[in-house]
């Protein structure tokens, strides 16, 4: 089962249970569907044909136009629509075959799909601060070890920009992956669905598809920029040449026997927004802006209490690392891991996190996972006024988000006095907050 | 790649391409959307959180009442929703593990979704007229033969009512094999995607699940009977009992790294078809009676000419064997096999069919299928007067429709005699019509 939705799940359950949980689990993006977009979908409610299996042709030339205008002009009939960019990976590798290179730490889903399809995934550590990407050298070596012992790598994936690190491979690093893919004769599948929640416009995440054309398969989808993970729309981007267009027919051929087409009326709604009309660019520099805000805060109380932390520059994520931090926790809460230490932000605060085993961690790392796309309100109307504000973080249910993290940071690590340090929050007086009262 | 599909596609070229061509090779239901059905889609375009894996509480309630009034209850938290029974189906061959014995006919995606899986299909025959169904005493030689050669067959797949025959299993026959799926330790997987489409209401299709509950698994959708296929939208029913709730377990899990759920604002409108409100049950009866009437007409244009047919009890599939038409083929066009059959229809009179070695018929059997569901006009009005109308076949679309397939038919067998014999409509005059003209 996969981690994040089943820690959607139950922190779901126990919201319903009465209960005041803070969900930083998932990356699930609680903002509403630009209405724009919703009324594409409802006016296309009568479209029910299957139509084609890759997606509409309207809907390909579309996506076609959106890497076009990021440096990656592809054939339409290179592009392949799916209910979700997760099922394309899935049938990506299954079209592919062989063993999967996975970077450690990454997505929870892509070395459970690995399995799925009868492949092993082979794991290759990242360099610090290069999430996404396997370290070209140790990917080297892991190549070599497996196919000395019989086993028959044939895919790596990246991801970038990177969950769970939040942070974004250079050019440098993706240019040596890319041609470490060349020389072993890999095929990258680059997942790049939070390539449009970039902080920083002038500095884009570089997709190895610049660089290994002829070997590099895209992915991305309309969930994290817009928002509609529920439409299930993913998008793959195939490279040009003979043996990206046998992997084109083989993964159309998977395509059909899973799921015969994308749902009609999101490929008309979704046409459209990758189209990329003035508001849709507008709506997704919004979220962009909203994430980095409150991702900027949240890092911030981290940070304060002496956890280490890549600077965040895509995203909604935090992946700070508690090592600094290690014998205190051990002592006063007996947590010896990230296991362990999530299960203390769950059961002590009611905040839901993941730990860094879920992302392929070895070992005992004092590494979670912590997702801010779930503080921009509960209702539409918080939501929007989320999307609109100057100061996000000043909003009162956002504060009290990030203060209730930066509350439950002080008293975790022993620095009350930190509590209200650092965010847009001040905490007034020595009393411990009642927020910082176990959780029931 | 999917044959129907393919097929389908092919056919979209071709009269892209200004040809006069005539579609009975997929089954997709050429209807529009009942309009209720489209207002809720459209009402819950706002709709874009993930939700649960298995579908929102909504709809899997929904889906235990359709089946309730079905006679086969079930606990909503065994009911899983997906993206397309398709999907279901592969999620739960994958959950499942080991080989699977398919009938043979059988649907183009079992077989092919057995091989992605990793397993291998093990074709059993059906006992003649009743589709669907491995005859159980050729299984249990399969099961014992396959085990004996060190395989591992787990599941049995049927088709209640079956796609290709349009015929129904007894209910002698699915006892049978139900009480031979015990026997042999198997899961029952039952297709029951066209239960809504049998013409005689005071015969329904006898569900597995009624005689082997404890391990048969049963799937369906919305696409047959509510033409919404390219919603993808389906759902299955878990055995209950430990080993039932076991697999539910796995499935879900597979279905979490696959699709994560089904699309939102689909789970919405699907639940308010499930709930079988007054006006769906209307629209499913309209487009019974449509599909009743429009292959009752076109199956008496195949057996003037001589073709054997069973009768065809539900769906909109004709399964015609032109065995005693071999040598007249033979001699007349070359043709030897149902490929050669289905090739010179698409050919010559530009009408798509299915041969029988799509359905894992082995050997040189003059069998096709050929679906009607493309009849009933080009236009959402004409789809509409098809739905209401008195007397479908009369209407001069469908009436055009058939025709030229009982004019292809009496060309074919050399029959001219018998073009407008059996139908609605009469040919008048010797003259060979201008349909016969061989296809450009």
């Amino acid at each position: 089962m996969s981690a994040t939705l089943a820690a959607d799940e139950a922190l779901a359950r126990r919201r319903a249970a009465g209960e005041r949980v803070l969900s930083m689990a998932s990356g699930e993006i609680g903002l509403p569907v630009l209405p724009a977009l919703a009324d594409r979908l409802a006016a296309a409610a009568t479209e029910n044909a299957y139509g084609s299996v890759p997606g509409s042709p309207a809907l390909r030339t579309a996506v076609a136009g959106y890497w076009e205008r990021r440096g990656m002009p592809v054939d339409p009939d290179l592009v392949v629509a799916g209910p979700g960019s997760k099922s394309l990976l899935f049938a990506v590798l299954l079209a592919i075959g062989g063993d999967v290179i996975v970077p450690v730490p990454s997505w929870v889903s892509y070395a459970a799909q690995a399995r799925l399809v009868g492949a092993r995934p082979i794991p290759v550590p990242i360099r610090p601060g290069q999430g996404g990407v396997p370290d070209p050298t140790r990917l080297r070596e892991a190549v070599a070890d497996a196919r000395a012992s019989g086993r028959r790598p044939r895919a790596v994936i990246v991801t970038v920009p990177d969950n769970p690190t939040g942070t974004i491979a250079s050019e440098a690093t993706v240019r040596e992956l890319a041609a470490t893919a060349r020389e072993l004769d890999l095929i990258v599948v680059s997942d790049e669905i939070y390539g449009d929640l970039v902080y920083d416009g002038s500095a884009p995440a570089v997709s190895p598809a610049l660089h290994a054309p002829e070997r590099t398969v895209v992915t991305t989808g309309l969930t994290k920029n817009l928002a509609v993970g529920g439409w299930r729309t993913g998008v793959a981007r195939l490279p040009d040449g003979e043996p990206g267009r046998a992997l084109h027919t083989r993964l159309v051929a998977v395509a059909s026997q899973i799921w015969s087409s994308p749902p009609a009326p999101v490929q008309a709604a979704a046409a459209y927004a990758f189209g990329e009309p003035p508001e849709v660019v507008e709506r997704v520099a919004a979220s962009r802006r909203l994430h980095e805000t409150v991702v900027r805060a949240v890092a911030a109380r981290f940070t304060a209490v002496g956890a280490k932390l890549h600077p965040v520059a895509a995203t909604c994520y935090l992946y700070p690392d508690f090592e600094p931090l290690r014998d205190h926790l051990a002592d006063a809460h007996g947590v010896h891991d990230g296991d362990a230490l999530a299960a203390l932000f769950s059961e002590r605060y009611g905040i839901g996190v993941l730990p860094a085993s879920a992302f392929g961690e070895p070992g005992r790392p004092l590494r979670i996972r912590a997702a801010t796309s779930h503080f921009y309100g509960e209702t539409a109307e918080r939501r929007t006024a989320a999307l609109e504000a100057a100061d996000p973080p000043a909003l009162p249910w956002i504060r009290e988000s990030v203060d209730r993290v930066g509350e439950a940071l002080a008293d975790l690590t022993g620095r009350a006095d930190l509590a209200g340090l650092a965010g847009p929050a001040d905490l007034t007086g020595a009393q411990v907050p009642s927020a910082l009262a176990p959780h029931p």
